[in-house]
C-alpha cells in the first residue's frame, strides 16, 4: 500500500510527542519512540486489529513494548488511536498518580497490555500470550468460528536480546513453533553504555534462527515503510514458526544526538527539540500538537477495528447457538469467574488420614479439580515428577507435529527456564482465557525473581507449585534449600505466599490462589511426608492462620508453618510430658491473608499476654510480626538425609522445646503485648 | 595418543563409582557421571594441568562441572587424582557434614574451584574464572614469564543450556573472545522431564556460533576417545574464540535403562547396579573398589602436574628477581592481603561537606581507591552512566582488537545481563586475582538472585554497586522502585547488605566489602543527593550501627538506614520544635555488622526502656528485629519526581513525626525491652 505525507505526518507526530512529554517532564526515553516511530506506525495502522473503545475485545492483537522505557511509543499510540487516554494524560507523563507513568503498568492504562519495563520481561510475555492465542484457539475455534486468531505482536531493544529471561523464552517460543507471534528487534545498536559494539556483538537473528524462529530483516527502518510492511505481511504468513524482524532503526531520529546514547534516558536539550520539531515542520514554539489529519487517519484504523470487533460479537452469538456449552465456558472466562461449585472438588482430610508431602497434597488436588477448571494450565521447569504438577489424564501443549501433544494441551513443558515461565504465565495469565500453574523447586523461584515481581505488580493470577521447600529436601543440599526465599516473597507487595501444613490446609491455598483474580500466589510445598492436622480444615486454612491445637492456660504460644507445624505439635505434648508446661500450636499457612483478618481474630489466635515463639526452618526474618521470639535457620543449609538435617538444626520437638522453656523464662513475670497490637496502621 | 585397557578401566571405574555412591546414599545423580566418564578421562588425564597436592595453584587449569548434580563424577576424579578426598568421603556421599554434599561446594572439598548445582552458574562462573585468566595474565605475563596461560573447562548439560543466565554468559564469552575457554556441552538428550524433544529442540551448536564461540562436534562421546581427545586439542588451538564441544552421550551409559530419564536423579535399582558392575568387570558383590591400575595411572597424571607447579613456582621465583614490583603485587594478592595502608585513600567528609548522591559518593570512593588497589575490576550491567562505576582513567576489559580496550583493562562491560555478571563475578573471585565489583539498580540485583545466593553460599568477595536504591529513584516507578529487595538479601545468610547514609558511611561500606574476604556485598545507593551526617565516621559506619544524633531523655529513638537517615533527624528536630518531644536518631547501614558487635555495644545504641521507632523507604519485614513500630512502604511504590513520591509516602518530616508521637503514645506507661534483649541464641 501505497503511503503519503499523512503517514510521515503520523510518524512525525508521535516523535514529538516523544520529546514534548519527556522535555515536559524532563524525564524519559525520547530515543526509541523515535526510532521505532516508523515500525510502529506500520504496525497499527496497516496489521493490528484492535478497538480503542473495547481494549479489553479477547481476540485483538496483543501488542508488547517489551523496551518499556520507550513507553512515550507506546502512549502516544493509545493517545492517537483514541484510546482512553488523553492529551493531558500525555503532559502528565511520568507525574504522580497519571495514567501515564515512567514504564507502561498494565493495570493503570487502557491498552497496555502487560506491565513492561524491567528488560526482557516483556518480550516473554508475548510468548506466553500467542501460546494463549494457540491454546483458545484450539479449545474454542470451530469450523467457522474462528474466535481466537489474534497476532502477539512484540518490540524489543538490544536490552531485552540481552537478558536471559527473554533467551529462554525465546527458545521455548521455537521449539513451540507459535506462528502467531511477530517480534520486532529495533537493532539501533545503542543501548545505555553506547555503541552495543562494547557489550554486544553476536549475530542476534542467527540465534534466533537457531531457536527454530524464522527472521526477516528491514535494513532501513528509518524510512522503508514499504520494507517494513512487506516483512510484517511475511511473518504473518509463515503459520509453523514464530518470526522476528531485525529493523534496523537510528535512536532518536531527528535529534542532533540521534544513533548515539545521548538520546536514550534524557529528554532533548531545548534548542534540539526545537530543531526537531522545525525539521518534521511543526510550530517549535508549541508543545503537544497533534495534526487533525493524523485523528482522521487514526480514526479510520480505530473505526474498522470496532467494525472488527462487532463482526467478532456477531460471530459469538452465532457461536452460542451452536456451541452452548463452549459459549458458556468461554463467556464465564473471560468475565473472570469460576465454575459454580468448583470448589467442591477440592479434597478434605481427616486426621486419621494418612501423611502425605504436600506436593502429592498439591497433586490430589489437580486431580481433583483439572475437571472442573477447564481453564487452569499446569507445567513445571522440567520438574515434572518432583513437583507432581501434573493430573495423570493431562495432555501436553505441543504442536501436534511433534506426535507428543496437542495445541489444546494443558501441559506446558517449560524446560529448566524458571525465569521464562514466570514471565511467561503473566502473559498467560494476561490473555483472559487461562489461568496457568508452573512448578519449580522453591528456591528456583528466586531465578524468577524478575518475573514474579512483575505478577505481583501488574495484578495477575499465577500459581507457582514451589516444592522442596525447606531443609527437608534433604541430601540435594545447600544449593538447594531455600533459606531466605519465604521472606524474600513475604516482603513483596501483592503477593500471596501459602506454605501449608497438611491437606486441608493445601486445598485451602489451592482456594485462595484460584480465586484472587488481581494476586499471585506461591505455594510453598514439602518433599517429606506431613501429618493430617487435628483442627485444619479448609475454613480455617481460609483464615490464613489458626489455632492448629489449643491448650487451656498456655504459658507459651508456639506460631508455625508448613512441616514445622506437626513437629511444633509434638514439641507442645513434649513440653507437657515433660516439662507440665501448656502449649497452643498456631498454623500461619499465609501471612498475606492472617492479615487481611478483623484484628478481634487475630488477637484471638495470638492473645495479649503469653510470650509467642515462632518456628519455621528458614531464616526468622519477618517472624518478629507473629512472635516474641524467632526459632529458624539463619544459616544455610546442609545435605543429609532430611530428618538429620533436622536433627542438626534442633527442629525437633526437643529443639522446640528448648527454645519454649527460654522463651517462657525470658517472659517470666511480664505479660507481653501480642505483636498484632500496632501504634499506627501501615499505609497501603 | 592411543588409548589402553587401563583407560576403559578408569572411565568404568569413575562410572562404578558413581553407582555405588549413589546407591549407598539411596540418593543422587548417577546418569550424568556414566554418561560422562569418557570425556572427563580424556580431558582430566590428557589434558589438564593441576597438582592434586596442592589444589590452590595459581595457574592451574581450571574444572567447573555446571551439572553439579552430576557431581559424583567429579568426586570420583577428585578422590582417584589423589586429591584430599578419601575413599571413604565418597562413600559419605551426600551425608551430613561430608566433603561430599549433593551438590559440589568450593569451600568444603578441596578441588571444586566453584559451588555449582543450580544449573547455567557453572558455566557463567566459569566465564569469570576464564576472565581472570585472561586479565591476569595481561597484567603479571612478560616475555619468558608466561606465568598466567591455563586454560578454564567446563562440562554442561541440556539444563544448563536452557537456563537463561548461560545464555547471557556465553553472549558475554564470545563477544570477549576468551580463547583460553573451552566447555564441554553434555548432549544426552536427557533431562528430568524426559526426552529433552518435549522443551529443548533449538540448535545449541548454531546458536553458540552465533554468540562467537567456535564449535565442534564428537558424535560418540561414550566410545570414541580419539575424537574427545583431538576436538579438546583443536579448541586449545583456536585462541581467539571459547570454544563448545558438543559430545554426544548416553546418560546412564552400562545400566539397563540407559538413555532415558530413568537414570538422571536416582539410583540404580539392585540388579541392574550389579549388571553394570558385571559388564564392567567388576565383583558385583563389592563396592567401592578401585583397581589399583587405575590410581597408577592418574598417580602418573597426577605427578606430572606437580612438577608443573614445580616448574611454575620456579618460574615465578626468577619472575621475583627481574620483576619485582608484580611479583610481590601478585603474592600479596594470592595471599589475599590488600596492600598495606590502601584504607588510607578512602574519602572522608565533614558535616559542612555538599550533599551528594551516595552513588556519586561510591564514584568518589572508586576514584580514590583504584590506583592502590589494582586487583578491583569494576563494571556495570549496561548502567555505567547511571551506577558511576566507571573511573575517569579505566581501561575497559576487551579485546585489544576491538580497538575500545585491552586485556589488561579493569572495566567490565556486562551488557544487560544482572544475572550472568552476577556469575562471572562469582568466578572472577574465585579465580584468586582480582576482586569484583558488579553495578545496576538495586531492583535488578534481583534478576541475579540465583547467583547472588551462591556468592553467599561459596563465600566469595563480589561487591555489587546497587545504586536507584529507593523509591528515591522517582520517574522511572514502580517497575524499577525497590521494595522488597533489601528484606530479601538481608535474610540471605552471609551476605552484607550496606546502605549507607552519607560518605563517611559510603567508604565504610567500601571498606568492609573490601575487607570481607569470604563475604559478598551489596552495597545500596541512592539517586538523589545526601547530606553528609554530624555524627558519621568510617569507625562508626563499621560498627553497623551507631547513634546519628543523640538527645538527652530521649523518648523516642527513630532507627533508620540511608536516605532517610536524615529525614529522620529532620524529623526529630520536628518533634522538638513542634512537640517538645526528644529524639534519638540511630544509623543502622549494615544489620549483618551490627548484629556482629558486642551485646553492650548495641544495647546502647538500642536501649531498654525506650520505644523504638524503624523509617525506611521499603518494605517493613524484619525491622522488627531492631524496632518496637516499623514505618515503611509495603506496597509498590509510584512513578513521579522523587520529592512528591516520599510525600506521597509521607516518608517526611512531618509523616514520621506522626508515627513517632503515636508510637510514643502506644507506649506510654510501658518500659519496653530492647529488641536486642532475646530468649536465646541462634544457631549458627
Amino acid at each position: 500500500m501505497a503511503y503519503t505525507e499523512v503517514d510521515q505526518l503520523a510518524i512525525n507526530t508521535i516523535r514529538v510527542l516523544a520529546v514534548d512529554a519527556t522535555s515536559k517532564a524532563n524525564s524519559g526515553h525520547p530515543g526509541a519512540p523515535m526510532g521505532l516511530a516508523p515500525a510502529s506506525h506500520v504496525l497499527f495502522s496497516k496489521f493490528m486489529n484492535f478497538n480503542p473503545k473495547n481494549p479489553k475485545w479477547a481476540n485483538r492483537d496483543r501488542f508488547v513494548l517489551s523496551n518499556g522505557h520507550g513507553c512515550m511509543l507506546q502512549y502516544a499510540l493509545l493517545h492517537l488511536f483514541g484510546y482512553d487516554l488523553s492529551i493531558d494524560d500525555l503532559k502528565s507523563f511520568r507525574q504522580l498518580d497519571s495514567k501515564t507513568p515512567g514504564h507502561p503498568e498494565a493495570h493503570d492504562t487502557p491498552g497496555i497490555e502487560v506491565t513492561t519495563g524491567p528488560l526482557g520481561q516483556g518480550f516473554s510475555n508475548a510468548v506466553g500470550l500467542a501460546i494463549a492465542q494457540a491454546h483458545s484457539a484450539a479449545v474454542f475455534n470451530k469450523p467457522g468460528y474462528d474466535l481466537f486468531n489474534n497476532y502477539t505482536y512484540t518490540i524489543f531493544g538490544d536490552g531485552c536480546a540481552m537478558e536471559g529471561v527473554a533467551s529462554e523464552a525465546a527458545s521455548t517460543a521455537g521449539h513451540l513453533k507459535l506462528g502467531n507471534l511477530i517480534a520486532i528487534y529495533d537493532d539501533n545498536h545503542i543501548s545505555i553504555d553506547g555503541d552495543t559494539k562494547c557489550a554486544f556483538t553476536e549475530d542476534v537473528l542467527k540465534r534466533f534462527e537457531a531457536y527454530g524462529w524464522h527472521t526477516l530483516e528491514v535494513k532501513d527502518g528509518d524510512h522503508d515503510l514499504q520494507g517494513i510492511e512487506e516483512a510484517i505481511r511475511q511473518a504473518q504468513q509463515v503459520k509453523d514458526k514464530p518470526t522476528v524482524i531485525k529493523v534496523t532503526t537510528t535512536i532518536g531520529f531527528g535529534s542532533k544526538l540521534q544513533g548515539t546514547g545521548g538520546v536514550h534516558g534524557n529528554p532533548l536539550k531545548a534548542d534540539d527539540a526545537e530543531g526537531v520539531k522545525k525539521a518534521f515542520g511543526f510550530d517549535p514554539s508549541q508543545s503537544f500538537v497533534v495534526p487533525q489529519e493524523v485523528y482522521d487517519l487514526y480514526g479510520k484504523t480505530a473505526a474498522a477495528g470496532a467494525a472488527k470487533e462487532q463482526e467478532w460479537n456477531n460471530l459469538l452469538q452465532k457461536y452460542a447457538g451452536e456451541y452452548k456449552d463452549e459459549h458458556a465456558d468461554l463467556t464465564r472466562r473471560l468475565a473472570g469467574k469460576l465454575p459454580e461449585g468448583w470448589e467442591k472438588s477440592l479434597p478434605t482430610y481427616k486426621p486419621t488420614d494418612a501423611a502425605v508431602a504436600s506436593r502429592k497434597l498439591s497433586e490430589t488436588v489437580l486431580e481433583k479439580i483439572y475437571g472442573v477448571l477447564p481453564e487452569l494450565l499446569s507445567g513445571s521447569a522440567d520438574l515434572t515428577g518432583s513437583n507432581n504438577t501434573r493430573w495423570k489424564a493431562a495432555v501436553d501443549f505441543q504442536p501436534p507435529e511433534y506426535g507428543i501433544g496437542e495445541w489444546s494441551g494443558r501441559y506446558l513443558r517449560y524446560g529448566v527456564r524458571e525465569h521464562s515461565m514466570g514471565a511467561i504465565m503473566n502473559g498467560l495469565a494476561a490473555y483472559g482465557t487461562v489461568i496457568p500453574a508452573g512448578g519449580t523447586f522453591l528456591n528456583f523461584v528466586s531465578y524468577a525473581a524478575g518475573a514474579v515481581r512483575l505478577s505481583a505488580l501488574s495484578q495477575v493470577r499465577v500459581i507457582w507449585v514451589a516444592t522442596h521447600d525447606s531443609i527437608g529436601l534433604g541430601e540435594d543440599g545447600p544449593t538447594h534449600q531455600p533459606i531466605e526465599t519465604l521472606a524474600h516473597f513475604r516482603a513483596l507487595p501483592n503477593l500471596m505466599v501459602w506454605r501449608p501444613a497438611d491437606g486441608n490446609e493445601t486445598s485451602a491455598a489451592y482456594y485462595s490462589a484460584l480465586t484472587s483474580k488481581h494476586t499471585p500466589s506461591i505455594l510453598a510445598l514439602t518433599r517429606q511426608n506431613l501429618p493430617q492436622l487435628q483442627n485444619s480444615s479448609i475454613e480455617n486454612g481460609l483464615k490464613g492462620g489458626y489455632v492448629a491445637v489449643d491448650a487451656p492456660d498456655a504459658t507459651i504460644i508456639i506460631v508455625s508453618t508448613g512441616s514445622e507445624v506437626s513437629i511444633a505439635i509434638d514439641a507442645a505434648q513434649y513440653l507437657k510430658d515433660k516439662h507440665g508446661v501448656s502449649a497452643r500450636v498456631v498454623s500461619i499457612p499465609c501471612f498475606e491473608i492472617f492479615d487481611a483478618q478483623p484484628k478481634e481474630y487475630r488477637l484471638s489466635v495470638l492473645p495479649d499476654g503469653i510470650p509467642i515463639l515462632s518456628v519455621e526452618a528458614a531464616c526468622t526474618l519477618g517472624w518478629e510480626r507473629y512472635s516474641h521470639e524467632q526459632f529458624g535457620i539463619n544459616r544455610f543449609g546442609a545435605s543429609g538425609p532430611y530428618k538429620k538435617v533436622y536433627e542438626k538444626f534442633e527442629i525437633t520437638p526437643e529443639g522446640i522445646s528448648k527454645r519454649a522453656l527460654a522463651t517462657i523464662d525470658f517472659y517470666k513475670g511480664v505479660k507481653p503485648r501480642s505483636p498484632i497490637n500496632r501504634a499506627f496502621q501501615q499505609l497501603i
